[in-house]
């Protein structure tokens, strides 16, 4: 039988992260998603994905000081940047430009298992300073140096904007990357882990999941989610849109999921209170408000639960991020997975290569060309 | 159940190839491979693979106009080149170089079908001149032009070598190139296809692909099949060497194949034969020699029969292809099939998103960092 999307097929066993679907629980290692964001921060999720348990305080500091040593971008990448600005698009450039680093990276080919533990750490702590640069040239400014005295999240937010985030923002902002970071077997993780499975290089790995990410049915849904809050624009015009596009049976994009079926992905929960916290403080609710009206007819009309993306996208706009580079983030986060998931495909590897069931003509016998109407 | 590595797992229908593993069997479209390396031409098994049947002559001439016109780098890629020759590997270079092409592609973000037709026929146009430029760039020489007079396979090894080949070499090398065109689900395929599926554009599918071919378990097995038998050197050491290597249980790179499991891969048939001609003819049969004492050995002592990889080396040494771009020209034939694939791929899409089963540690407890050990 065919497994068209392979929707109940299991292909790997993991102990990165966990999903109960039916009731609406992700655990990281066994830490329930709610706790990590409640309590924890991004490097520390960095530490609990890649190493299966939480750190103490001196290797949370070990990681932390190696994850901001990390973050220069290399001489080439940087002169390679400017090329990218006038016609690129964002996810494009961010696959291009990793895949370009491997030459770069300072392990080189060397594929040990030391080595790529590196190569992650590396990339976790690199993706923010190659989307930032990119943002900043392609708008005609001079890109910003990552401060060392800032934490990741922060520092991503200064290298885009060359503003310092406030707390609250820097908080949140962390919280989003902490939500982002694994989420089991997705489409990317899983290109990831099939690249990696012929024992290709972990640069290899990444750039084929920021490929597959890029889909509007993957990590693209949130930029498509923002474009909707845009394009609806009032709150009173949500019912009428939404109904009409549902009328002319169009997805709304950030809504249903294939393993959140019948509750509400929890990561929403999280996201939904910091767009309604980022857009009180703001003062201006505008896209929150949009959000959860559209959040209500989805409910009434299909019975349908935000997914992730649907309160990433107004998060993202209060924090200043261009609807554009949204996706762009949300790979900045799931770096960490997609790494995490090829080191420990490499530990016991088996090269991942299904069967197909051919459909097609059968016996053609070859007619010289003459022959052929 | 885990279904490690997908073996027996039906990820998709296709009408594009077809395998008959216990009988060493390939079809592309109902077309047995035998009468495609006897009668037909690359540029006929693009067509073939891509549309599903033989072209009439209108038909395979139009394609190849538009193939030869195609084959030009844009100049972003030209002035791109120069850097990459430094420090990067072929298949690197490939990835970075195909990832980047996407931004100047005359079809832009359009991924209609008949886009995507013409983005498939223009990857398939320009991976010659891209795996060419950068070696004779890397080689200190100028990067040749491609000559619209010669076919597809001939203009290759022109623009590699700036010598035309004569007629028993391109053929040749036209019979690999339409031997590697496609084999079913292969990782680097399955890899395009799930890439696609998230909806993701045709080039991050193809770069995801070249990312997948790049690993030693797939395509980068005939570089390492061109390492051993260099290492190896004369017919005489052979039996010592393989001997030894197998007590020590190490893989023979070239040998044995998921799917050909007690018989022949139908296309190693054709490249042994190509390798002996190709011998014989340059009056140096060595690399010959050695592989077909090795084949016996590996016959012997394990009952393997070689694969597509095995012959594929010394059969592109005589051709005068540099060991290290082995599988970049793997990945100049393949893309027809990787092209073909994602087209096949959104004609009746689904998002290809398997499950994993979660093996790690449960209803772990969130300690503050002080208290953890």
């Amino acid at each position: 039988m065919t497994e068209k999307g392979l929707a109940d097929v299991i292909a790997a066993q993991t102990a990165i992260s966990d999903i109960d679907g039916a009731r609406g629980r992700l655990w990281y290692a066994g830490y329930d998603i709610h706790d990590l964001a409640q309590y924890s921060t991004f490097e520390e999720t960095v530490f609990l994905l890649h190493q299966g348990r939480l750190p103490n305080r001196q290797e949370l500091e070990d990681l932390t000081e190696r994850l901001v040593a990390e973050r220069d971008l290399d001489r080439f990448l940087g002169e390679l940047m400017p090329t990218f600005g006038e016609v690129t698009s964002p996810m494009s450039m961010l696959r291009t430009g990793i895949s370009a680093s491997s030459a770069y990276d300072p392990d080189g080919w060397d594929q040990s298992a030391e080595a790529n533990e590196r190569k992650a750490v590396r990339l976790v702590a690199r993706f923010p300073t190659l989307i930032a640069a990119y943002h900043r040239l392609r708008t005609g400014e001079e890109p910003v140096e990552p401060n060392p005295k800032l934490p990741h999240a922060a520092n991503f937010l200064w290298m885009l904007s060359a503003e310092e985030p406030d707390e609250e923002a820097a908080r949140a902002f962390d919280v989003c990357l902490v939500l982002h970071a694994d989420h089991t077997m997705n489409a990317s993780t899983f290109t990831a882990r099939v690249v990696a499975s012929t024992l290709s290089d972990m640069h290899s790995a990444i750039t084929a999941a920021i490929a597959a990410l890029k889909g509007p049915l993957h990590g693209g849904a949130n930029e498509a989610v923002m474009k909707m809050l845009e394009e609806i624009g009032e709150v009173d015009r949500v019912e009428e849109v939404i109904r009409d596009r549902l009328g002319r049976k169009e997805k709304i994009p950030g809504f249903g999921h294939r393993v959140y079926r019948k509750v509400e992905d929890p990561r929403a929960t999280h996201l939904r209170r910091l767009s309604r916290e980022l857009g009180d403080r703001a003062g201006d609710t505008r896209w929150y408000d949009l959000s959860e009206r559209i959040e209500k007819v989805l409910m009434e009309e299909r019975g349908l639960y935000p997914n992730v993306d649907f309160y990433a996208a107004s998060v993202y706009r209060y924090l200043g991020i261009p609807t554009d580079l949204m996706t762009c983030v949300f790979a900045a986060s799931r770096v960490v997975g997609w790494s995490a998931h090829v080191r420990e495909q490499l530990a016991d590897n088996r090269l991942i290569r299904p069967e197909s069931e051919y459909v097609g003509p059968r016996d053609q016998r070859y007619l010289p060309i003459e022959e052929r109407t």
